[in-house]
């Protein structure tokens, strides 16, 4: 391994939001441990139900997590990019992973060693509150994203996908966007049909004046827009829910 | 407080599935300061943002953990019955309850100091573990639920909570069920407004034969509604999402 690689390891270990409260014997073996890699769009890092060897850093691009229906169609759970890890969910599952996992697009990533990880919580206090912390801020998210399906319409809550995206979350400015991945993605994101998705944003382009050129998007109004989805919601923009 | 409520409590603790990874010390002193008590139907426990100084256990009855929109609509997290706790939530929302609580029929609890749990979750390595397992648990069921959400229908969703609701959920044979709240809170559970949630009954009574009468139904072909709500769905019923 080249020393830029090792640099880029303990840096982004030491720099993660979970792995940063292991104790310096855990980071120090876990990064003598780990590898960067690439892999090519589309590519399949583990299938649901497999045994977890490995968990992940992305370092670079997208990878979506999902699950499948017997009779064939993808539910997506999460969509993630550079500082976020994956696969770890499978520390509470008997080491089985509950989702499987695909790169959106060609990317660069840390693989790391779950046992390390496990072994890790099980043994430093100050770790597994920092787990604790984590999936219950996960479970929260995933609390308002029920919510947001229960009380929002379609375009409020494309609205609120947007909102999440603003460069300058506190402005009252007009903002451009720029759609981090693929329209089909987004509305499987967001669980709609294609066909939903570009209805839902036309009717949101007219009701909050959006500029859109394809992946493009400027929010003209960001008052009118907070107050067109947030009134179908328990918190209001900017509600931290985007960080 | 009388012997029996003692035991009562002690007892509820002990069996708590999450609770009995306590230390002795930890339910020594839980046990000597919880208690127990009844509410009517409609009783608010407490209200989202509010400051959090208890968790409750409960004894008989069904509470509704649910959150307001600013246009006043409810959007149900959770209902929930005897052996569950809720409250516990505003452990790691800086002791503020991320959620409102309501009676939805008088009911019987124990409520408990939550500062008590805190300080053993922070203190003993086998009660985080514990309170990791639990809540990586609940966010799975909140990925079923989204899972559900996207890819079953109206019927399908139905089916599966009535799945969930059987005796013997490994029989084949025709089994009685008794919806354990009223329709209208079943259907925002279910997240659906009241009338769709009667013409998807209408329609699952007729795919698979069901006989309703009030809140009694009857599932006379147990393996037909599993194929027409788990067609829909990654995983097969018995699912292990209904313990």
């Amino acid at each position: 391994m080249t020393n830029l690689t090792t640099n880029t390891i303990e840096h982004n270990i030491r720099n993660n939001m979970l792995l940063k409260h292991g104790s310096p014997q855990f980071i120090d073996k876990i990064c003598k441990n780990s590898h960067t890699f690439q892999v090519p769009k589309n590519h399949i890092f583990f299938l649901r139900e497999q045994q977890a060897e490995h968990f992940y850093i992305v370092l670079h691009g997208w990878v979506k997590l999902f699950r499948e229906s017997i009779d064939g169609n993808q539910a997506i759970i999460d969509v993630l990019t550079s500082g976020h890890i994956f696969g770890e969910g499978a520390l509470f599952e008997n080491m089985i992973f509950p989702y499987s996992a695909e790169a959106v697009e060609s990317m660069q990533l840390i693989r790391l060693p779950l046992l390390s990880l496990k072994n890790e919580i099980e043994t430093n206090p100050k770790m597994s509150l920092a787990m604790l912390k984590s999936i219950s801020k996960h479970k929260n998210q995933k609390n308002m994203e029920l919510e947001h399906r229960t009380l929002q319409n379609a375009p409020q809550r494309i609205g609120c996908f947007l909102l999440k995206l603003l460069p300058k979350p506190e402005s009252k400015e007009a903002q451009d966007i720029q759609l981090p991945y693929d329209k089909t993605l987004v509305s499987s994101r967001l669980g709609m049909q294609p066909e939903t998705f570009s209805r839902a944003l036309s009717k949101l382009k007219k009701e909050v004046n959006l500029e859109v050129k394809g992946g493009s998007i400027t929010v003209t109004n960001v008052e009118k827009l907070t107050l067109f989805c947030c009134s179908a919601c328990s918190t209001i923009f900017p509600c931290g829910d985007h960080e």
